[in-house]
């Protein structure tokens, strides 16, 4: 069979190329954002990325795989929150991770993903715990590390709890009087109660 | 047909009686904590409670009805906000409303059933729409009557935002530092954020 003759649908010659792995966690991640997570399936991304099914299987082993492939590659939106973190002093650091993490939900490509990503972690215990093991290791111990003190990781998570709750009353449900504050407003009342997590006495 | 030879798991002379009525939402209720919302069927729910499919149809209409008012009933957790800033004084309201939502979470019984409708609220949109419309009817308004100024809702909504947060990671996703702390830590730690959205300078 040459190549003009192969299947509709099929990558030509894709093999195992890390663009075809690439293609297929971009095609899990549009699904998720389209579908939800129950309705996605194995074969689904895989018509959708002109691939196998038997291959998405062999890459990614099942839907929990490929979520967890999809949320730890490059197109994950939180991963913009280390550069604030790590670039910078930890005076001010509320203010600037409420500004970029807004950002990144305001964006029309980051926010409409992280909004699926949630939905799906959500609609999935398996899911969930998938999610929340990627939150500690790549958003909350980096965090962590450039807090001081012993009750760092306390820090990170607190702070991680208001940034979560924001996300979920201004994007996923849209309370009125929270998803009309402008930026600015909402990062005047909202940063101090980060930076008091941050640094601040916590009576702990 | 007399009693003694009805079909079995039908409720005996039971009819649209209020106990009908509140077995049915405890049932659903029940059914949305162990199957999830996406499982759960009025076929199920009615056997559950032992009625005919067609008289949850009658009272409830569709299964987006029957959660509606499954959480306006008195088996919604969420209720038990109320009195706590309906009786006090705004003065410590932070650190009372955020000891109450904890022994609510923590209770054996409220805390999973909180816990289904927030999986319920997440894995449906329209579950959401209906969990938000209680939200603000029923918490966030009678909240925003007792704060005092015009940005009394968007201090509610502030509040709410912490207290959503606080609960996923602690309850749901159970991030290690933030479900090992004890009550009064977490209390220490978050009730001068939600006396401050209360009652503090927010810059708005």
């Amino acid at each position: 069979m040459t190549e003009e003759t192969r299947r509709p649908g099929r990558r030509r010659g894709s093999g195992e190329s890390p663009q075809t792995r690439e293609a297929i966690l971009e095609a899990a991640l549009a699904a998720f954002e389209e579908k939800g997570y129950t309705a996605t399936t194995i074969r689904g991304v895989a018509t959708a990325a002109g691939v196998d099914p038997a291959l998405v299987m062999h890459f990614f082993g099942s839907k929990d795989g490929l979520f967890d492939a999809a949320i730890r590659g490059p197109g994950m939106p939180l991963r913009r929150l280390r550069d604030v973190f790590e670039a910078g002093p930890l005076d001010g650091l509320g203010e600037r991770l409420i500004r970029r993490y807004l950002s990144i939900w305001d964006d029309p490509v980051a926010g409409p993903r992280l909004h699926a990503v949630m939905q799906a972690a959500a609609s999935s215990p398996a899911a969930g715990g998938i999610l929340k093991d990627f939150m500690v290791a790549e958003v909350l111990q980096p965090l962590a590390e450039h807090v001081t003190g012993d009750d760092a990781e306390t820090r990170a998570v607190l702070l991680a709890s208001q940034m979560i709750g924001v996300a979920i009353t201004r994007y996923v449900l849209r309370v009125d009087p929270m998803a009309a504050l402008t930026t600015d407003q909402l990062v005047t009342a909202v940063a101090p109660t980060l930076q008091r997590y941050l640094t601040g006495d916590l009576g702990l």
